[in-house]
């Protein structure tokens, strides 16, 4: 089975996922710099679900690049994680009209819990036929940022009911964690183009 | 002809069509859960046809591995194939806001008839321009789910005239059958990556 | 320079044009089959464009195949030919909207217009940087079938004034000629995959 | 680290950017040319875009085309380039519909100042990591046209709050500059196919 196609399709499909965003980020009605500043919550989750799909499409890439070998539960698996990440826009323009309230803010961290735990599974799945000693097995390790991404969002999810802007804290905090590039792979990849 | 450039076509159209169903995905006015609920037809609706649209990626992407030439008819078919998905969106939007009345469910299955037909007849187009002993051909076989499936839309679209949920529950049957990944190509296709 | 990333960024643009002009197809506001009804010249004109666009990916695509090299106004008038056809949805849905009226079936015609001839010079811009003996300049040939579009683009313009029917004829008769596969260029290119 | 991928993403993003755009360019609701007549700002506005991103993309190809190698922070910078762009939409939308007002047109040279600086910190990331003998460091050179347009949106951002029309004029004049295609890097790349 070709890796090549698995990766083009799922460039597209993030490549639209983070782009279509943009268009539930709709401009102000007046023409002042007042009616921008009603937008900034919006404008601020939308900064905020840009790096979260940015850093899946940089793991993603990082990933793929130590698989050797791929089969029909990848496909599936690779496709359940892109399922999670299309609900992303839906979940950024609700929290993005309501950053105060429970329910957005549990709904944007229950999204951001499905595509943690689909790519978690997804590395799952690539381990399973990948053996041990392989670069991939390696580059992997102990995983202990996916684990560590998958247990904040519950947090956030249970704390959303409780106080909405100490979920969008965690969020904000497990997206700075990401944003420290993946090591454990550029690690064990030559850095030729 | 170049069988990149097709893949890489149909690769782009069925991203942008699997993504751009969430932006039908209206989020709630409201911020509490109870309106939230009130989009859970449609969310629902959303995971048929990712599922639907997922299974077409899935089986083209076999389909093509086995592939060993094209020609113009075949592009055609291909186009052919991805009219009916691009209409996918509209009949999921549609049925989503009603997914107990007839026409909404009938219009839905008829969309599906027709992709199902399109794939058909973009395999017919395919087994036209390779041997008999072909891998192509050993891979498709009888072909029987592909014939089930429009056999399976056609009696849908009857009953939705009769009773929506019916049809309904036919469609996510063809899924699930479907969601079964194609062994049959899978079998002929080394799955180094 | 390479003319892999001018295939694959307008394979992107085009797979974008045509599945989003389906977004502008919105969903009948009620649940029975008369609803949908209204929806049938909005849905026809859809048609009547995917099939459009299909065509101009159709011909690029052949038409690259038998490039041997690009420069930078080859990328221009590339970028040219995108550009209409960005307008495309624009045109479909104002025509969809009001099909008997004279603005919208005029506007769509000036837009076929534009890309029937941005594609007409960017042929002319390949053919200047390829010799008179080139696959190339032997596939193009007298292009009649070029120049008779952009003619009768401009005649359906003009006769939009007096008859939208009739210009929306000469449209859809432009399209059943372009249907015939470009076999100029499908003569000189293999058809190995 | 595979410097295909990333083209291809960027490829994706900056399609779907140019494309979606249009989205925001509505349908006259009247079916005359005078309603036609009412998007003519919007319609300008778009062109301005759509030329803008056009550089942008015909810029990074033949960037990327003398690229030897990239890293982690390489990514970051192009995501960062690909940020600023997915606002383009937002901001034309905005300015289209109040072409003469300060706050849009501001936003508007904001938006595309965020752009250039991305663009340029791109280079110099790309910089960090070849030799000052390598091609990409011919191809840039001193960069003038870099530096200078980033200079002119922030003039151009200034001035908007006095006189929007002379930050227009500033904008599209930029447009133009780059428009002349970048022979820095076409003297340095082949130009087979």
């Amino acid at each position: 089975m070709s890796r090549g196609r698995l990766e083009a399709f799922s460039d597209a499909v993030i490549a639209v996922v983070i782009t279509i965003m943009v268009l539930d980020l709709r401009p102000p009605h007046g023409d002042t710099f007042s009616d921008l500043t009603d937008r900034v919550p919006n404008l601020l989750v939308y900064i905020l679900s840009f790096v979260y799909v940015a850093i899946y499409w940089n793991n993603h890439h990082h990933l793929l690049q130590v698989v050797e070998r791929i089969n029909g539960a990848v496909l599936w698996a690779n496709m359940n994680l892109l399922f999670w990440l299309s609900l992303v826009p839906f979940a950024t323009a609700w929290m993005g009209e309501h950053p105060r309230a429970s329910a957005p803010v549990a709904a944007y961290g229950f999204v951001q819990l499905g595509a943690g735990t689909a790519y978690f599974i997804l590395t799952r799945t690539l381990l399973a036929v990948h053996s041990a000693d392989s670069p991939l097995a390696h580059a992997l390790g102990r995983d202990w940022k996916g684990k560590l991404s998958v247990v904040a969002y519950a947090v956030g999810v249970a704390v959303a009911f409780v106080e909405p802007w100490i979920a969008l804290g965690i969020y904000v905090a497990v997206a700075v964690v990401w944003l420290v590039p993946d090591r454990r792979i550029e690690r064990v990849t030559p850095n030729e183009a």
